[in-house]
């Protein structure tokens, strides 16, 4: 099981290091509950001490399927494709994925995806919690004047 | 300007194309205020309907920067750094980022970076309240029986 390497750390930020995409199958994590190792796995929070996301990086080995449908309680999640392709299934609804692809689920939408391809899948996961966002797009931001220190 | 493709769509759920990590620079946006165009840059909240985020795919030309620092006034932000290798910056840290680098900042970190590759950085943002999650990990969840619909 490979570790989350830390970058930098400051008081308004905390920057880790998870490796090449196709490194992730490396990761695996000892699901709370079942008490089993699921493998391609991480989750982020704790590394990253977020506060209004919970990121996993995931993947799936070629031909294979995540063995599981699930749902949520709170959270909204949003699946993105970084490599591979297979179906992803909400509720009745099944249709191809691909990299590139971006679905976003409500917390009580059955979900669940496959990797048909010949490689890995490599997959995140993003958690926040269902219409908690207030602000968006460029609204929330602000420029400011800095020099920056790589020039 | 590309358009975002929609996959597929039900009550729980919106699916959306952006196509292959190297064609992100063909995206861009014009800034609601400066009325400036933003090239390399798309939003998806509006797109996949999202109400706990607002995720953007974004990508900066080869040995180029972003031309401007920014904060943030609510929402803490996630950099997940897929291509391309340069340097980070939050208040007075500046240190080195590549695949598989992720950043999370505090609204009020001034942050920046640059691509000092001889290839495009692309690169995922996410935007959520500070403070907002609630449930994480796996506590959230619950697997449901599902026959999927892809055997």
């Amino acid at each position: 099981m490979k570790n989350i390497e830390v970058i930098s750390e400051g008081d308004a930020y905390s920057a880790v290091d998870l490796g090449s995409l196709n490194g992730w199958l490396d990761y695996s994590l000892v699901h709370p509950i079942s008490k089993r190792e699921i493998e391609g796995k991480v989750f982020l929070k704790e590394a990253t001490k977020s506060t209004g996301t919970e990121i996993s990086f995931n993947s799936i080995a070629p031909r294979s399927e995540v063995p599981y449908f699930h749902i949520h309680r709170k959270n909204e999640e949003t699946y993105i494709i970084l490599k591979g392709c297979g179906y992803f299934q909400v509720d009745e609804d099944c249709f191809s994925i691909k990299e590139g692809s971006v679905i976003r689920v409500s917390p009580q939408g059955k979900r669940g995806l496959t990797n048909t391809s010949d490689e890995i899948m490599t997959y995140i996961v993003i958690q926040s919690k269902e219409n908690s966002l207030e602000e968006h797009t460029t609204a929330d931001g602000e420029r400011i004047p800095v020099e920056p220190k790589w020039r």
